[in-house]
């Protein structure tokens, strides 16, 4: 939908705004980054969920996408994306089955970290025309999936080798917040035992946006899988790694209730800014208001304490909020409006929002 | 979609799934009880934001229905709801328009905080057929929305009075959790001084599911808003409303990956249980598995620690869990999975969801 110069403070709220010429410019900025230390960059789209976003990072020099979910692969890949990751254990017939139809139609890399997965894909693929790609995933300090150690790698990837329709890739893990030097130390290990195997692994991924710009210190790593980088938020500029004006994504509300003298109460909740924390205090940046706090949030209200706010927005107001995680705002809208400047150029559906399995 | 006869077993994952049994004998159970005293219910449909399930509801005696957003009316209008109350601050030329074309065709009653409030809701309504039926919202403990004393409560009662195309129709409040019995003692209060000024409430609207077995203690009131009971969760069985067996709202989820000896990964993470606390401790309640801890979520994955667990789901396995706040877990997916017993008898939209203004 084309809705030719409609200004931002014409929006109805709550709505979720997009500045073009931030994402432009967090791409840009990203890609230089990579190019200059000879980092290949593999963005995750679960940020943004918009294929003209996909195809942008292609085009500026990404090697491909990163999806989490086989429904944001399939969306990606109608529209046009032909090499995707999917960093996630497929079980059961029925995502195989969509696992295979997508392997038909494009170039996709699997993962696994167990037996489990790896009879399962190898059941699936043993017969295809081509082997599919999997890679081992490795934890290398989050605490979530992965093996434990890189001798456990070997192990799995082994088996990897030795399963038919399988081919191993590579590792892959995402680090724990900040503890990008401990996974390289975990991924170079890993990669010495794999090579003196007889394994070496052709790609090792790594990830994400908080240890974007200690990417290239990962010497081991061959490719670094972002996603909030595109539209940045209140978590990575605590974290050191934008600054608020750098964040594309902002949540428009308007202030609906002024209680008090301290409290206003805006148009959006958990269902427009979601309710995590990422561990910060508070539930978004309001802009123009650096000393509001947004100390709760039911699902349709924001409460915002302005007790140490020299300036008090007023009924009726519009407050732009740069959340503490954009991925998941993403997926609460069903479009996001694109801006540039105060002029909202064009209102899109999110393709690959609510894509659960 | 109707889908008959699919197994919940054969369900992809993650998914919502609800029991059909269990909506009916919550409805049943709250109706009868609200009979027994005398209290009109007014459910909120923020729960289930299904037309089928607003309609059980009136069937079942509730006096309408209540929704806490524009496009939330506009879908139970369109379903044939014809009596909603919107308790909420509506300001701005595009929302007043919509709400004076759902006035035009259904019963709906509006919310004042604030004289801005009014004045915008004023202008809107001077020339309708019909004036606007406006309740007063109060703070009695919330500290959300409303206004502040009995005292504020008149004065904008007052001025609602006054205001062309308006009529003063009551008090609404949503009371802080167990602070029902201060509630109902502001409310006496504000009923008194209203009374006493000629301006006698017809209506006061207390709510919700936390309170919801003491409504009929609030003998002020003439109408209770839950809205959770007719799914329950685990926040309501942690504060005593319910019990697990009573829960009709689960999500299905399938243990992707088992690191450790005591850490599961499922596919259900904060788009799937989202990350409401509510003050509990974990993501919700793994089903079969009590001793289980969901100790974090990422956006595709939960961690879950079995330390204590006697059992320990495998790879592969599907898990059902009860999440800590339901209302949430509605509008994050695009359908849901109506049950009876161990059958999906049909998968059916969330109309209502993602209405965010």
């Amino acid at each position: 939908m084309d809705v030719n110069a409609v200004n931002i403070s014409d929006i109805e709220t709550p709505a979720v705004l997009i500045d073009l010429d931030k994402v432009e410019a967090n791409l840009k900025r990203t890609q230089d980054y990579a190019d200059a230390h000879g980092v290949k960059l593999r963005p995750h789209i679960k940020t943004h969920k918009l294929p003209r976003f996909a195809r942008r990072q292609i085009e500026l020099g990404a090697v491909g996408i990163t999806v989490q979910k086989l429904g944001e692969a399939e969306v990606m890949a109608d529209a046009g994306i032909t090499d995707i990751f999917l960093p996630y254990n497929i079980l059961g017939e029925a995502k195989l089955k969509r696992l295979a139809a997508l392997h038909r139609r494009v170039t996709i890399r699997a993962t696994a970290d167990s037996p489990e997965t790896v009879a399962g894909l190898s059941a699936t693929f043993a017969g295809a025309q081509k082997p599919l790609e999997v890679m081992v995933e490795c934890d290398t300090g989050m605490g979530r999936c992965g093996v434990q150690s890189p001798q456990a790698a070997l192990e799995l990837a082994k088996l990897i080798d030795g399963s038919p329709g399988l081919s191993f890739a590579g590792l892959m893990t995402y680090p724990a917040a900040g503890q990008y030097a401990e996974a390289a130390r975990w991924l170079a290990q890993g990669k010495a035992l794999l090579t003196a195997a007889g394994l070496s692994p052709r790609i090792i991924s790594n990830g994400g946006t908080p240890d974007l710009w200690h990417a290239h210190e990962a010497v081991v790593a061959t490719e670094h899988r972002p996603g909030t980088y595109i539209y940045m938020d209140r978590y990575q500029v605590e974290k050191g790694v934008a600054t608020f004006d750098d964040c594309a994504l902002t949540v428009v509300t308007t202030v609906v209730s002024r209680p008090t003298e301290n409290r206003a109460i805006i148009d959006a909740g958990s269902k427009a800014l979601t309710s995590d924390t990422l561990g910060l205090t508070g539930y978004g940046r309001v802009l123009g208001y650096p000393e509001a706090v947004i100390t709760s949030l039911s699902e349709e209200h924001g409460t915002i304490d302005l007790s140490v706010s020299t300036r008090k927005p007023a009924i009726g107001e519009k407050l732009r909020i740069v959340p503490n995680h954009c991925c998941v705002v993403s997926n609460l809208f069903d479009v996001v409006n694109l801006t540039q400047g105060e002029d909202v150029v064009e209102t899109v559906p999110v393709a690959a929002r609510g894509r659960v399995d």
